[in-house]
């Protein structure tokens, strides 16, 4: 297929490497995997992880679940806060499928309980130490509380978690420090309260080994990975499974950039901070690679420093802006793969096939 | 319409004054009004300009420029630099409507004059200092050789201008100092050259008074415009025509935040840079106000301080997060319209209708 406007390439091969070596650690650790579908949005890409024996998957909306469900996926967690607006959707999604929700306050409950038609499980929402969402640990009362709930419409599955925090890391000794204390948390919670442990985050599912504390993994980004997830450690840059193919608009040889057709729009506006050579700080959104025939080189010819809607601008270095033409499609690593996803209206295969996604209605 | 998960809504009146605003500052310029449609890429929106008079239209896009063309639109400029690549669409689009191109390189006019097939006209794209894409003002022997290029299947129709350096701005002044260099330059310019003038970006069109310098005014932010705008001071809060509604999922009043179902893939990344009331760095990603039957209010609640993909993190006082409860719907002030309508599969008015807007394919 021609190249015209920015397009999102995945290499499927990088993509089921990336799936098989989690499907492993999974294994090996005695622990189900269920990958967050929330970064491919892709009913064809979630049946490259039934090759490796998953048959589960989470979701972060509703929606997001009614699309799986109906692409073949029976057992769905909607691993976002249960949003009581969204009772019927959900009463009606359950009568088709497994369906878990996620529980944080008595409230939430509460209102599950009552207005639910189908039995649906429950997992609690644990806060690890991100503070975004979940209960703090310690608050054992309320804990209990809502584990103790079980009823014929909604059944108390476990703890849930999502160490979000490992974002901000950049070493392994981090990492493994909120691995940590995560696993003494939720284990000491289960060993309390019964239930079973879903734990996930890209960083750490990439870099602890052993996962046999917990009954279930539930990473998400790993399937494509990105340039933040290269940053933070998780993967190399051959593992990247997604790129930005992007036609070269405009050259400013005084200033050492090009101009690409690929913008926020495209790419999202996430950025990571970096150091240039001189030790100050660079904004992020995307690095620069070559196109191959199939796929795309691995070394980096320049960092993508603004975005505005529809165009990127990219620095290069003397010899990359003399080589680069307008008309040229060079390609571009993304920040963060899930908002570059979402942003598309389907991917493209390094092979030249069209890569059918949920779009938003 | 209820409101179940995260909707946009516009608030015709308001986006309707805002148009009558610009025209009527057009019209006392005596310059035309070429709105810029990439902020709310929507015909029935489209529409809506026609009631003061508004006939022409700029887009950031091929697929845009066909999208408008479709609704009804003849006289489209793509402001954005010619894709060599969509050679072949712009010539079938240029058989149906008048259109005109943006050029800043031999190699581009070249190819254009070569390739495309049915009359286009072109823009000189200069660059008045925002060093994003353009020609430097000073190279007048380029911009010489680019006008003199006249054809059959091109024809020159003078300069356009994207000022878009006035989004750095925080005070009127800044920006009447880029207005005046940029008057200055393009007046010299169109009187050496010929042609007209096309300027436009959203601060300067709001903030200044007269525009006779030019013949075309240019913006697009300012129908909806948003908290980015604000901060600059283009405009009210009460101007501002977009709100997001987001069911409030989770409640967390020990650390005074709320979490919202509205993250990345429903506002966008963008943000803001602001001082708290103890003058510490905070991030906006967004202003929360309170929804009306019809409409929000325009009392400023708490802001938003940390965006995932679907979650915001919202900071609030004691007696707000007090207020605040799960299944509550509130509002969300964008910080980057343009971006936020983007994301968003249509918008909701506030009496209820549907708005249908363009989506990826």
């Amino acid at each position: 297929m021609e190249i015209k406007t920015p397009t999102l390439l995945v290499d499927k091969e990088k993509a089921k490497r990336n799936i098989e070596k989690m499907a492993e650690k999974a294994k090996k650790s005695n622990a189900s995997l269920r990958p967050h579908f929330k970064t491919h949005f892709s009913a064809e890409i979630g049946n490259w992880f039934k090759d490796f024996g998953v048959n589960t998957c989470a979701v972060s909306s509703v929606s997001m679940a009614q699309y799986f469900a109906e692409n073949g996926w029976n057992d769905i967690s909607i691993a976002f806060p249960y949003n009581p607006l969204e009772a019927e959707e959900i009463s009606d999604l359950s009568s088709k499928v497994n369906l878990n929700i996620l529980i944080e306050s008595e409230e939430s409950l509460k209102h599950a309980s009552q207005h639910l038609k189908n039995k649906v499980g429950y997992f609690i929402k644990i806060d690890v130490g991100t503070h975004r969402t979940g209960i703090d640990p310690r608050n054992e009362t309320l804990i209990k509380s809502l584990a103790d709930k079980s009823s014929d419409q909604i059944q108390f599955k476990g703890f849930l978690a999502h160490a979000g925090h490992t974002y901000g890391c950049r070493d392994l000794e981090s990492i493994k420090w909120i691995f940590d204390g995560s696993v003494k948390t939720l284990t000491e919670l289960k060993s309390k309260f019964g239930g079973v442990i879903s734990y996930g985050d890209t960083p750490t599912c990439s870099l602890i080994d052993d996962f046999s504390f917990c009954d279930e993994m539930r990473p998400g980004n790993f399937v494509f990975y990105d340039w933040m997830q290269h940053q933070i450690g998780s993967c190399s840059i051959k593992e990247i499974a997604v790129c930005l193919a992007c036609p070269v608009v405009s050259i400013h040889k005084d200033r050492n950039e090009i101009v690409v057709y690929g913008g926020g729009v495209h790419l999202s506006k996430d950025m990571v901070q970096e150091k240039d050579i001189m030790g100050k700080d660079l904004k992020c959104y995307g690095k620069m690679v070559a196109l191959k025939k199939e796929g795309w080189s691995s070394e980096v010819l320049g960092n993508v420093v603004r975005l505005s809607q529809e165009h990127g601008i990219i620095k290069l270095s003397n010899e990359e802006v003399a080589r680069v033409k307008v008309g040229d499609v060079i390609g571009i690593l993304p920040v963060h793969s899930c908002l570059t996803a979402d942003l598309q209206g389907y991917y493209l295969s390094t092979s030249g096939d069209k890569i059918e996604k949920m779009t938003k209605n």
